[in-house]
C-alpha cells in the first residue's frame, strides 16, 4: 500500500505491506485524512516520531481479525472514525496499567497513539486499530464532517473538565483549526465567546457562527476593545507565545485551558500564575460520541474550515501547503 | 526612623519619617522581620519595587488613627502580625473592585502589598497597616514563631485550594524555607509527604517531622527511589527549573501546585501539561487564622528553620547571608 513517512522534515511516499492485525483489530481503508498542527510539529521533531503520521481520518472497515462471523459481518464495510489512543486491553496486557484500571484510557501508561506514538497513522491507504477504538459514522454525517470527529472531540474535552456554566464570557486565544472548533463547541453552551486571533479572514469565519472576533497584533490585543480579564481562557494558538498572552487575559482565580502542543520550550514568566492564583488545565483527547452527536445534530458544522483537499499521493505538497498563512484545514483523499 | 530601601541590588539604610496613617490604620513597631525569597528576588528586580521590602513580621501596635478610645485602648501595645494585601476598603474606595465584592481580598484590583507593591514594608523600625489586616498574636506563640505566620499562611493556602484527602502520597519539590513549611502543613493532614531537594542538611530537617526526604541531583531524582508519578506535587523550589521537574513528577490527570515566584522567565516545555492533562494551580497568600492556630496548637513549629538573627541595622549583611548555600530563615531584630 501507499504510505507516507517522516524523513528530514518532509513526508516521503513509500510502498509498505498492509499493517498486521492483532485479535479484535480492524484494517481500515482510509477515505479522508485531516492534517493537524501536531502533524506539522511531528515534521519538526515533536515526539521524535518516524513512522506514518496522521490521526484524523474517516475510513471503512476492510477486514477484522479474531471475531465471530456475526461481528465480522457487522463491521466489514462500515464507515468509521477511530480513537487514537491504543491501550492495555487492545494489546491484551494483563494486568492493566493503573490508568486503564481507573478508566483513564487516554492516559494508559502503555499506550501507542495513532500517527503520533509508535503506531502508523492515517497518511496511508490503510491503518490498523482495535475494534474498541472504532465508532460507526451515522449516515447523516458526511466524510468531510466525519474527518473532524477527532479534533472536535478534543474540543469537547473541555466541557468534561470545566463547569462551563460558571463562566458567562469565555475567551479563546487563537483563530486556527482547533481554536475554531473549540469556539464552536463553546458556543453550543454559551452566548458570549470571544476569539482573539491575528488573521482577519479566520476571525470572520468565527463571526459567522456568532463568536466575537477580536484582532490582536503581535502579542497585544487592542486594549480599547478587550475587557482586561476573563474568568475562562482557552489557549489554542499552537504557538510558544500563546501561554504568556493567555496568562495576561485570565483574571485572578480564573481558569486557563491549555490546548497547544508544540515541539520545544516556551519562555514563560510563571509568577503571574502564582500571583493571580490561576488554574491551568491541560486538555487533550476527548469524547468521540459527543463529537459525533454534535455533527449529527448540525450544532457544529466544520465544513467551512476546509481550505483544500489533496489526493493522498500529494501528501507532502499538502502538508507544506497547510503551513501557509491563512490556510485552515487541509484534507487528503485516498 | 531607620528603614532599608532597595538600591542597586542592595539594601541601603535610610533615615525616614514615620509612615502616615489613614483612618483605621495602625503604626506598628516591628519586633522581628523575616527574610523571604521574594525579598531576594526584589533585589534582582522582581516587581521593580524600590521602597522598603519585608512582608514577614511580628510587631506591636504603637499608634492607631481614627478609632474610638475603646478601640485604641484595645489595640495599643498589642503584639500583632499582619496580612500583606491592603485592599479597597482600607483605602476607603467606593465602590469596591470586583474582586473585593467577591471577597477575594488578596486579589483586590487596587491593592498595595506590604514590602512588595507600592507599600513600604518590615525592614524598618515601623510600618503602617490597616487594622483590618492585623491579627493579635496569642501569648503561647513566641515572636520567633509569630514571624512565620505570613509564609505559614501561604503554605496553608493549598489546603483551601485542593481536596488534600484525595491524594494519599504527596510530593513537595524544594527543601527551602517555604517548602519546609508546606511539608509541615501537609503532614498535619497526610501520612506520606515526600520532599525532593538538593541539600542533605535541609532534607534532614524535614525528616525530623516525619517527611520522607529524597535527594535529587541536578534536575533528576534518584530513579530507583522515586515512584514515577505523584497525584499531587507542590513546586516550591523558587527556581526557574522547578516547574519542568514538577511536570515530570506529576502523574497524568494529576495536580501541580505552583508556589515559586521569581524574576524573569522559565523555559518550559508545556506539552506535558497538555498531554498528561495536568492541572496547575497557582497559590499565593493564605489564611492567617489557620496559620496562627497551627502555631498555637504546636502542630507546626518553625523555630528549627531559623539559621540566624541579625540586628535590623545589619539588614544588608543579613540578606547577603540569606543567599548563601545551606542557609534557611534569616531574621532581623529591630
Amino acid at each position: 500500500m501507499l504510505a507516507f513517512v517522516v524523513h528530514k522534515q518532509k513526508l516521503v511516499a513509500k510502498e509498505k505491506p498492509l499493517p498486521k492485525l492483532q485479535p479484535r483489530w480492524a484494517l481500515v481503508r482510509v477515505r479522508l485524512a485531516g492534517i493537524c498542527n501536531t502533524d506539522i510539529e511531528i515534521l519538526r521533531g515533536y515526539h521524535d516520531f518516524r513512522g506514518t503520521p496522521g490521526h484524523e481520518f474517516v475510513g471503512e472497515v476492510a477486514e477484522v481479525r479474531g471475531v465471530s462471523e456475526r461481528e465480522r459481518a457487522r463491521w466489514t464495510g462500515r464507515r468509521v472514525v477511530g480513537e487514537i489512543n491504543v491501550t492495555c486491553s487492545a494489546y491484551g496486557y494483563r494486568p492493566e496499567c493503573v490508568f486503564c484500571r481507573r478508566r483513564l484510557k487516554t492516559h494508559c501508561a502503555r499506550r501507542t497513539v495513532l500517527g503520533i506514538v509508535a503506531h502508523d497513522g492515517a497518511f496511508a491507504e490503510y491503518l490498523a486499530l482495535p475494534l474498541e477504538n472504532l465508532h460507526p459514522v451515522p449516515h447523516a454525517v458526511s466524510d468531510e464532517q466525519a474527518v473532524f470527529v477527532e479534533p472536535l472531540a478534543a474540543a469537547c474535552e473541555i466541557l468534561g473538565q470545566i463547569d462551563i456554566k460558571k463562566f458567562p464570557v469565555t475567551a479563546v486565544l487563537g483563530d486556527g483549526k482547533l481554536a475554531q472548533l473549540i469556539a464552536r463547541v463553546l458556543r453550543t453552551r454559551l452566548r458570549d465567546v470571544v476569539m482573539f486571533g491575528k488573521h482577519e479572514r479566520k476571525l470572520a469565519l468565527a463571526r459567522l457562527v456568532g463568536v466575537t472576533g477580536i484582532r490582536v497584533q503581535g502579542n497585544r490585543g487592542d486594549s480599547k476593545r478587550i475587557p482586561k480579564h476573563y474568568g475562562l481562557v482557552v489557549e489554542a494558538t499552537g504557538s510558544p507565545s500563546g501561554l504568556a498572552l493567555a496568562l495576561q487575559l485570565t483574571e485572578p482565580r480564573g481558569t486557563l485551558v491549555l490546548k497547544s502542543t508544540f515541539h520545544g520550550t516556551a519562555p514563560v514568566e510563571t509568577w503571574p500564575m502564582v500571583v493571580k492564583e490561576i488554574t491551568v488545565v491541560g486538555s487533550r483527547c476527548g469524547p468521540f460520541r459527543k463529537a459525533i452527536a454534535l455533527l449529527r445534530s448540525g450544532k457544529v458544522d466544520p465544513r467551512p474550515l476546509v481550505t483544500r483537499v489533496f489526493p493522498l499521493a500529494e501528501a507532502d505538497k499538502a502538508i507544506q501547503f497547510a503551513q501557509k498563512k491563512g490556510v485552515m484545514k487541509v484534507l487528503l483523499k485516498a
